[in-house]
């Protein structure tokens, strides 16, 4: 179990409890998930900001932080001799609890009796995502189970995005790590896709690339020669000469940081002429939002420079028309572009996704837009030095949108839907790199990887 | 998704109504599994007898078999327009449903209504293993949550026993097909294993090939140069030469079928002299157990030989002494083969487990032993012709058992404890394959897969 030093944790604990100022800080690790049996256990992942503030990577532990009483406490149980001799030889958790600067260790029989006891004082919980602990913290505080989302603490969220948001140097070392499994992943397939392959054959290689190199897959690959299926995770499509393979996927370091990059490149060996330009587009609004990558501005403007490339683009080709700047205003250009230029990444992909995008990606004075296309930007606030986010415009034709918006006969002023008829098939085109905001501007993470078109070919070439 | 015939749906439920007779039969399939945010899914695993009855692998159904009122519903709710833009077209759950022969669908949200108007039948519902389904039941049926495995209902749990046991011939095809993919998976570990790689890059080999060839892994790999610890899922070794590499893992069919190889092999390209006797010895059980496969014989009586087998061997070897029926009688070849002969797979790896081991493995009559090494056999009861199993028999040389056992001067009459401490360091060494039971014995399942010292050395040298 790979970790930071002591002080870290030890740092980031007393940073949190100066924020909270009081009360008890409850946190709960994740415990081993049951596939089709108890014990057929997916992979086991902790909870990042388990993680975050502890720092300790296995199941059934717990811990408290009661600022009142400046006590620190993981719960959790040393295997029984009879385990040992299944399992091995593993340190007494006392041991694991010192390496990351926690004196205190109790039985988890001990946790509900603990809470029991402190009734007077606040008790803040982060919202769960997993059943079980939800469960636990139902019957641990008497609050119903349908209850407790809305009664986790909006100070502790807070003061966790607060931390995690900002990553230290240890940090981006790790998160580099990632990027660059992810790197190495992205070059087996886009050396080794071959026409008849089986998209799931490329499951297989980048998969089995992530787990040879230490690490594990940060989120389900998408694999796919239907890009425009933004949620897609079917894997069963052939690889056909002419179209293309959207390939978003990256891997997790052996400490949890991930890295999550995407790339676009040709089944045969070169894109077609109108692959090349719906390609170049989508690179030049990427080129665009890099650019733009600063402190002090707001990520929903770094997306809407990139909307307006794309917008500019679109017009050239004669799919868009008219005034772009009301069409994007409008939100027109959302039926080429129906998500978000990107999301921070950290411990977690969606970095802190669990703790709620108002939190992570907007603030209590600045809300996300309810408008299709901006309601899907997961992060709109201003940039900090220290954040990691993604960068991933794309545009996708979706037959049943299309469809929809022109039988609404939507943003026609802006839109040629008879132009667009012949595009109908094109699939989808999505480029993704991870960026540091530094002082100065921002920092590309991890080791090149072909992006620009000729650059791309010459690998399928190959 | 890749189905069965309506004829097999059907005749498999129409089976289960016979042997139920009365009441209403509440199937609960799968959600989606979180890892570290709600969004970030492990891959979906349908429920087994969820797919056993109704075929239909995708997250968020439930469905009901009242047989009272000759109903069969499946609950659950086709994707939103919204939905169908971000994840492509779907057929509808009714079309789905008439596949497999169930007429009606309802929305999820009838299913609690359905229940609650119908609370003069007895509801049977199967031991839940996902805490969501388990929250789901204790709310639908108003149960506590801590009350709902014990309220699961035994007639329907030997009811579905009964049926998934026998395996038909379509079910063998699929198996074959799992431990084909398995074949291949062990073939790359053999081949590609190299003395300074690490435990983990085998892994990834072996994950990447069930992937590439449409499968997935049926349970967490043990890959392990420690294969002495029997729960092993480290992956962080260097494979050193003079070590053995003990590889227990195996693939899914795309229908989810299960396949289940153990090979141990040298790092070097060949096995030690004592390596070739203790692998011996654990081969020759594997013939013996093998050879005593027939309908009618108890799987108890199975492994009893296969452990009167290593204890000749040992016995040989200097490791054991005395009378051996005694020895094994009393359980002292435990020290070397702690846990079971093998066990019952299907579309589970141990087939069944989430509904219990009493059920399965053993009957009211013939219930499971308590003493150690025999209360880790999963399968007691007499074999029939049409169930399919595992054959892995070991010897393992734990030093804290050892020293446990040695301390309490265990079983001093059939072990010879000097001697045994030239084994200390030595490992573990198992060998495992499956086998269908048939009217005149048994048959091994899948492609020959190399076992034998010679054949397994002539991979390594390659």
């Amino acid at each position: 179990m790979k970790k930071f030093s002591i002080e870290t944790y030890q740092g980031r604990r007393t940073k949190l409890k100066q924020k909270m100022g009081s009360g008890i800080l409850l946190f709960l690790g994740n415990e081993e998930s049951s596939s089709n049996f108890k014990d057929n256990w997916y992979p086991f992942r902790q909870d990042s900001s388990f993680l975050y503030f502890f720092g300790l990577d296995m199941p059934g532990l717990a811990a408290i932080i009661d600022i009142d009483q400046d006590l620190e406490i993981i719960f959790g149980d040393n295997l029984t001799t009879e385990e040992l001799i299944w399992q091995g030889a593993h340190p007494p958790l006392s041991e694991l609890a010192q390496e990351i600067g926690v004196k205190l260790t109790k039985s988890k029989n001990e946790l509900p009796k603990f809470l029991e006891k402190n009734t007077k004082q606040k008790i803040h919980f982060l919202p769960p995502y997993r059943p079980e602990n939800r469960q636990k913290l139902a019957e641990w505080l008497s609050i119903s189970y349908s209850e407790i989302p809305s009664q986790a603490s909006v100070a502790f969220i807070k003061a966790v995005v607060a931390l995690r948001s900002i990553k230290t140097d240890e940090e981006i070392r790790e998160i580099n790590k990632a990027v660059n499994i992810s790197v190495s992943m992205h070059k087996k397939a886009m050396k080794e896709a071959q026409p008849g392959m089986k998209e799931y054959q490329l499951l297989g290689l980048v998969n089995g690339e992530a787990l040879a190199m230490g690490g594990h897959l940060s989120f389900p690959p998408i694999i796919t020669i239907d890009g425009q299926i933004l949620h897609n995770h079917n894997y069963s499509n052939t690889l056909i000469p002419g179209k293309m393979l959207l390939g978003d996927f990256g891997a997790e370091s052996a400490m949890r940081y991930a890295g999550d990059i995407t790339r676009t490149f040709p089944v045969g060996p070169e894109f077609s002429s109108s692959q090349k330009e719906i390609y170049q587009i989508v690179f030049q609004a990427y080129q665009t939002a890099v650019a733009a990558l600063r402190p002090g501005i707001r990520f929903k403007d770094v997306h809407l420079l990139a909307c307006r490339k794309l917008a500019e683009g679109l017009k050239e080709l004669g799919l868009m028309k008219g005034n772009l700047d009301d069409a994007v205003d409008k939100g027109a250009h959302a039926l080429f572009f129906q998500c978000g230029l990107g999301h921070m990444m950290g411990l977690d992909v969606h970095d802190m996704e669990d703790l709620g995008e108002e939190y992570v990606g907007y603030t209590d004075e600045f809300k996300k837009s309810k408008l299709f296309g901006l309601k899907s930007l997961r992060l709109g606030k201003e940039l900090e030095s220290g954040y990691v986010i993604t960068i991933e415009p794309g545009i996708y034709f979706i037959p049943q949108l299309i469809d929809q918006w022109q039988s609404e006969n939507l943003h026609s002023e802006y839109i040629n839907y008879e132009k667009l008829a012949q595009y109908r098939n094109f699939g989808g085109i999505r480029v993704e790199d991870g960026y540091l905001i530094t002082d100065l501007g921002s920092q590309i993470l991890g080791d090149p990887l072909e992006i620009e078109i000729a650059d791309v070919e010459r690998i399928r070439r190959k």
